[in-house]
């Protein structure tokens, strides 16, 4: 039996080359053929922030549609929308049952915002806190646990989810003295690189300066040349550490190309040059990911089909959960 | 288009005389042909606190077939196991999103175990409260709201479930600028009758008092020789006021025979005598609705049919309330 890994990502708009060096790529590398890879689109835990329709729909497609362009190959991964796993939902309200409040409020996304409503002064410690937002690492955890998950990758800042579901787990498999649920061990994975954005600090929609990562060559071009540069001449010599088209450079092209262009920075290259370098290597690579994703994303049909056949797949699993789960507890 | 009323009951074990009175009897006396009426056992609520998976299974039968005996019919009444429909789940999660926590933190149920547990000196006010139980209110509004429900029978104890239900719908058809969700109303009983038991307390389990609705001729008989008497001599002019023996026999005797029993009390009558007449009512109303209680009870497959052929006309409905949610929000 192939292990089972899991992977879930929010649908947020406009994927950055950030989210592609730092999340996208070296997840589908650790995509390995000897496990069997879940990978699906958390719209439902979206909806605790994002209340508008359009935008989550346009999201979800967005999101798929860009992982799909990165290299995400359906055949080989299950990928689905958390909503058309109705399952998911069901076991959550059971694993709730077995979930001590405390736990809930030791989590840190919802202590993080008591904290801010203290700071704030404010009377109500839960302002603006909803059940959604306050209760989402029971979701999670059941997003885990409905598919007999052995692997989940995770940051740093993720381990406690992966804690709370197995302590759920546990405290389930005890009650009913058997294995009703799979234990899930978490893959930590080291803190992903900071690329840099625009302006030399780490490339983020807060910060306004990311390079979308689908974006047409021709306006690629003329992000790359609004890089932030030093007022050196062309024919300075230049460091290539802490060069932020070096940086990113060094993220598209070859060996051979990285080697030449450092030589360049040291015998003294025109910053408009080193950008028309940066930006041809990523044109390069980029370019038919971003055929793949404007086909993908001028089709939502096939999209939907895609997810179809991923749900359906899914579903299978995790009716095999909920079977037990039933069986066990005797709804 | 027929109004939609709701009512939904947790499997418990042992149905009493007191629950046949106080609450079985006129609910179905409320069932009226103008309106679409939808029954379901909760039994995903009872795992709040049911972790015996038989327990949990046998309860669910016996509340269904308790009902079916006592004249709930299948083809008026659709009558389902909540377990049976997914879309509730999802739809609870939804709601969780536009409910503030602060809506929970106020719930009855959750401030009478915080109470508690601050009288009893815990250090921790949540000791003991599970997810399940905090957010049970939750799934109360999604038991109502996934139906298009309009009218939800409710005792006074349990208006604030359906304000709860009431302030989340309007939430979420005021974010999307739309009629997500229908508006259910509460149609407040007055307090159920206080039935006694045999010691002459309130009748209930947790005074150990109770006569089984579906005892055997026998042991029924048996339960109401034990009923609480004064010493008076048989000859005795007897108070019909307060007496158990004549309260209960006013609720399964005719008129005429209700007025005959009091003559008798007037004039003297023996305890024996009196328990005699009590015990023949209730026999004669009870034995019909006992027969078809064991009928049902030891074939679980037609009760299994029965909650099967109930579940697939919910889901319909639940579908389309599920399909509205979902197209609005964007999921």
């Amino acid at each position: 039996m192939k292990k089972t890994v899991l992977t879930g990502v929010k649908p947020t708009g406009n994927v950055h080359i950030g989210n592609y060096i730092g999340a996208i790529r070296p997840a589908l590398h650790m995509a390995q053929a000897e496990h069997e890879s879940l990978f699906f689109i958390a719209n439902y835990h979206a909806l605790t922030t994002i209340q508008d329709a359009k935008e989550l729909r346009d999201n979800t497609y967005h999101v798929t549609a860009a992982w799909i362009a990165c290299g995400l190959d359906p055949q080989k991964t299950i990928i689905y929308r958390q909503s058309d796993v109705p399952e998911i939902f069901e076991i959550a309200w059971v694993l709730s049952c077995y979930c001590p409040k405390g736990l809930m409020n030791r989590a840190h996304a919802y202590k993080a915002k008591v904290q801010l409503n203290e700071q704030e002064g404010k009377q109500d410690l839960d302002f603006g806190v909803n059940m959604g937002l306050y209760q989402y690492p029971i979701l999670m955890a059941s997003d885990i646990l409905s598919f007999d998950t052995d692997f989940v990758p995770v940051g740093e800042d993720q381990i406690q989810h992966l804690e709370i579901a197995r302590d759920i787990a546990q405290k389930i498999n005890h009650t009913y003295k058997s294995q009703v649920l799979k234990i899930p061990q978490a893959v930590v994975q080291k803190d992903s690189k900071v690329i840099p954005g625009l302006d030399g600090q780490k490339m983020s929609k807060s910060y306004d300066n990311t390079i979308p990562l689908f974006a047409e060559s021709k306006s690629l071009r003329k992000l790359v040349m609004k890089i932030k540069t030093d007022s050196l001449p062309p024919e300075a010599p230049k460091q290539t550490e802490g060069s932020v088209i070096f940086q990113l450079y060094k993220e598209f092209a070859s060996q051979d190309e990285i080697a030449t262009l450092a030589k360049r920075f040291e015998t003294g290259i025109g910053w408009g040059d080193a950008k028309q370098a940066l930006f041809e290597s990523m044109d390069k690579v980029l370019t038919p990911l971003r055929d793949k994703y404007n086909a993908l994303i001028q089709n939502p049909t096939e999209l939907d089909q895609i997810l179809a056949e991923g749900a359906e797949k899914a579903r299978q699993k995790a009716k095999h959960v909920l079977e037990r789960v039933k069986t066990s507890t005797g709804v």
